[in-house]
């Protein structure tokens, strides 16, 4: 996204402020520009403890060569504001990217139950609307208020108050282990009883701490399946070399996404 | 969503033709008018084989009472329709839900890289702009074209040939079994290594074929999970109960969704 949003907000709380970050107008720019070689890394989100996974990005691992060098955490707060011209009952419209309608739904429905929700493709975009737009507000992070010298009429909106997003670093290396870190996967297995008991039994014989299993269909069928697994350890651990390789045994397909150290909040 | 929807022509195909339809905005009003007792049936959206699942329809089951009383697979072909005054090298802006714009971004990203993809709350809205827009073209099915009297310029651009949604009826009753069913819960585990393992041993061991496993965040923590469990077997089969009530021993909650007839597509 555009300056000012939370893609922009984890690229700065991993790599620090002095980085150079450049917009991409969606998930597969990002992919496209790091693959091209125009970028060393690329930073994108990956899930929401509201809105759940960001199917896009899930995909996108797929089709492409990049790996996985590392992850970031961030509590998001999000908050409606306005123009500076704007009156707080006036408010008819309000635009927002759709993962932020999601985490805010229950105090909009509370809120501003008639007011049309109009998604956009960024909460930036949506808050540089307001300097033009008379009746309407936006969803948007602090930063992006400020950028756009917007008002805040309503702050930490989000229905839940951990609200948190996870966002992965993608790039072209492999990163050494640091002692504490996770491995991400996709396996595809044949769609038979069992087959993800199946799967999850090495991890489970080795103690592996799995951090996440999301299902996706696959591209190529009507209603096969691939999994997106995260566990705990690197693959240069013995321990993970041992469940991987038993894991290649079961499944048609595994494709490796990379170690990284585990983000910390 | 309106006349015209794919949700529409679900509920046509599960109930027939003489079936009197109300279209809803949204998701959580289809749950809410169901609840209140103003209407017999819903029917919702739940999973596309390109898109993934549909989050809003998993969520509402968390707090809804309602119960899911059948299933309907429907072929899903997009086509990209303009106004009758429109030439298709003008076509400088598309209209649709992002679902769509999710199984037609293939055919989008090669055929129209530079138009504007501009998202709607339902395909069948996007049609009905065209009416009044020039520049524009909307992608929807075949119904909302014939509705408003647009010109297709181009059929089945759905990435995916064999592009399928699954919708479910939800409703206030308990569906007896029919032989072929299908059931869904909602099971919430303790955060520790093998839960999902933990969880899924009971049916591997009554060879029970599970048809889909969801995880979802829970709203009350920040990464604590939920499992969607759809799984072959109808609630008043002793083996299913069996089953049943070993989950009911390992999980820290089970929500009966209901069993139902599975879908023919």
């Amino acid at each position: 996204g555009p300056e000012g949003t939370f893609t922009q907000a984890a690229a700065q709380k991993h790599f620090g402020h002095g980085v150079k970050t450049a917009p991409m107008g969606t998930i597969d720019e990002v992919f496209r520009e790091v693959e091209s070689g125009s970028t060393h890394y690329g930073v994108v989100p990956v899930e929401n403890s509201t809105g759940g996974m960001v199917n896009t990005t899930l995909d996108s691992f797929i089709h492409s060569n990049l790996t996985i060098c590392g992850e970031v955490e961030l509590r998001i707060h999000h908050h409606l504001m306005v123009g500076q011209n704007t009156k707080e009952n006036a408010i008819t419209r309000i635009y927002s990217h759709p993962q932020s309608f999601a985490q805010c739904r229950q105090w909009l429905d509370a809120h501003y139950p008639k007011a049309d929700r109009i998604p956009v493709s960024s909460n930036s975009d949506a808050a540089k609307r307001m300097q033009s737009e008379w009746n309407a507000a936006a969803i948007a992070g602090e930063v992006a208020a400020e950028l756009y010298g917007l008002k805040v009429v309503a702050s930490n909106i989000e229905d839940n108050p951990h609200n948190t997003t996870r966002f992965l670093i993608v790039g072209r290396e492999h990163v050494p282990s640091s002692g504490q870190d996770k491995t991400s996967i996709i396996v595809s297995m044949k769609n038979k009883p069992g087959a993800l008991y199946e799967l999850l039994a090495p991890f489970h014989n080795a103690d592996i701490m799995l951090t996440r299993v999301e299902t996706r269909p696959s591209q190529d069928g009507t209603w096969a399946y691939m999994f997106f697994i995260d566990f705990e350890g690197h693959e240069s651990d013995a321990k993970v070399k041992a469940v991987l390789a038993e894991v290649e045994a079961l499944a048609v397909y595994v494709k490796k996404l990379g170690s990284y150290p585990k983000a910390v909040l």
